[in-house]
């Protein structure tokens, strides 16, 4: 059942990417296409799954989910420059900068930046819902958010000590908590309800989600996942495993799965698919 | 009378991105306040004269102009990375990744860009004219817009043969040009009048900006502009002085400030402002 929601919404949004970017222009153009393709879309489901719960009409949605995989892309494109992780594997494909060069990277990241707006400016709702999302994107995203949680991380690399629990919770909250949460809430705020019980859901979820990530990067197969693993071990970077074990960030990530199915106990029933993401979040292989 | 203008929006939109920084934490946000000072701030200009011409209150305004300033900011500091331009001098200071490092540079471009768009939906207008400003702003700096002048122009660096005269006038429209336009169309779109006649001063008054900047790299000074000179003509790259000999760039430039001057008509003597700013942008020494 979650499988094929969350495929179906892949499908839909990497649908709705390529319209955006079909007439986009040049070597950038065609880098901002390579960069947007593939990828869980865990995003975009939490969008349209938090969408249809409150009853938003699809397209408003597929638009919101549209504009935060974009978002997320440009993220992803410019954490992977040479001055920044150094990766050369995403997603199972060569990096932008890999593939075509760095300025063509940073430029890419930066009109995917762009397009997140564009997109989400276009959303058939009422306009005041547009500026509300637009807002929180804008704050999710910028240097408060997820610009911040990526500064720390990178500040984290040349720190005399080893983060502590607190501080790699914080740094995680911001750099992919924040659109994470941002995503769950998308739904309510479109559909001018209460934000709330998402918002705990997606912060719960969100920690967990980086939990299983730092196990993934022990466990973890680099196929299977499509990007370079075991780099935090390398590097001597604190991650959740490393502070908690192996066996403390499982049992850590099923709790917090708990806490974000709880969180939609309103919801009933209904937000089963929600809870099936929860799951998949920890039990996933890439 | 314009000079006094233009200092006087200068203050304000520095004292508002002041703000809008204060607590933005940590190195990224240290460098974005040293990105967003300094400058001529004619957007925010054009922005504040726009509206004042159309009725607008002067603090929506205000938030427009911070707005548009914060995205160039971004431009000129991801324009400055070794991987683009590779400058080290902006408005007479080091530029970021010089005096920080390239991951800060690209950390700084990315949360100003999110912060246009934080301030622009934070804009005290009716919520439908947000978001048409917020459309225009993401398709104006997006892959259509300022970054494909962009890649234009990186692109012109190693190309068999240098442009041509509509490649460069086309390059400069999207490069500088898209932004000044928004900047000039703010102040109707906040009205909701007709940004027409706006548009038509913002291109014609682009290009002669463009123009005058191609003269200040042959005949300019490096004290006087903060910013290295001379590049263009060591790289052997066309610019409109290369294409149209300095006289002849000088005369275009004085035949589009008369273009735009007539585009404002519409306005009578309450544009004079705005005629001002045009011969202002090609006798400007910086």
């Amino acid at each position: 059942m979650f499988d094929r929601r969350i495929a179906e919404v892949a499908a839909t949004v990497s649908g709705r990417l390529d319209l955006a970017l079909r007439d986009m222009p040049g070597e950038v153009g065609e880098a901002m296409r390579h960069a947007t393709s593939g990828g869980k879309r865990l995003r975009a489901f939490l969008v349209c799954e938090g969408a249809a719960l409150h009853g938003v009409a699809p397209g408003p949605a597929l638009d919101a989910a549209a504009a935060i995989e974009a978002m997320h892309a440009y993220s992803l494109v410019h954490d992977d420059l040479p001055a920044m992780d150094d990766d050369d594997l995403r997603r199972g494909q060569p990096t932008v900068h890999v593939k075509w060069n760095e300025a063509t990277a940073i430029l890419v990241g930066d009109a995917l930046q762009s397009l997140a707006f564009d997109l989400l400016s276009h959303a058939a709702l009422p306009a005041d819902r547009v500026v509300t999302l637009t807002a929180g994107m804008a704050r999710a995203a910028g240097g408060m958010g997820m610009v911040h949680g990526q500064a720390l991380d990178i500040a984290a690399e040349t720190a005399p000590e080893p983060l502590s629990l607190p501080q790699i919770t914080e740094l995680q909250a911001r750099k992919t908590g924040a659109l994470i949460e941002w995503s769950a809430q998308a739904g309510p705020i479109m559909a001018d309800a209460d934000p709330g019980p998402m918002g705990a859901y997606a912060r719960a979820l969100g920690l967990a989600f980086q939990i299983a990530d730092d196990i993934l990067d022990v466990e973890g197969d680099e196929a299977e996942t499509g990007k370079r693993l075991r780099k935090d071990t390398a590097a001597g970077k604190a991650t959740f495993v490393s502070l908690m074990g192996l066996d403390g960030a499982k049992a850590e990530a099923g709790r917090l799965v708990e806490t974000a199915c709880e969180a939609l106990s309103v919801y009933g029933e209904r937000a089963d698919g929600l809870r099936e993401a929860a799951r998949f979040v920890i039990s996933r292989q890439s």
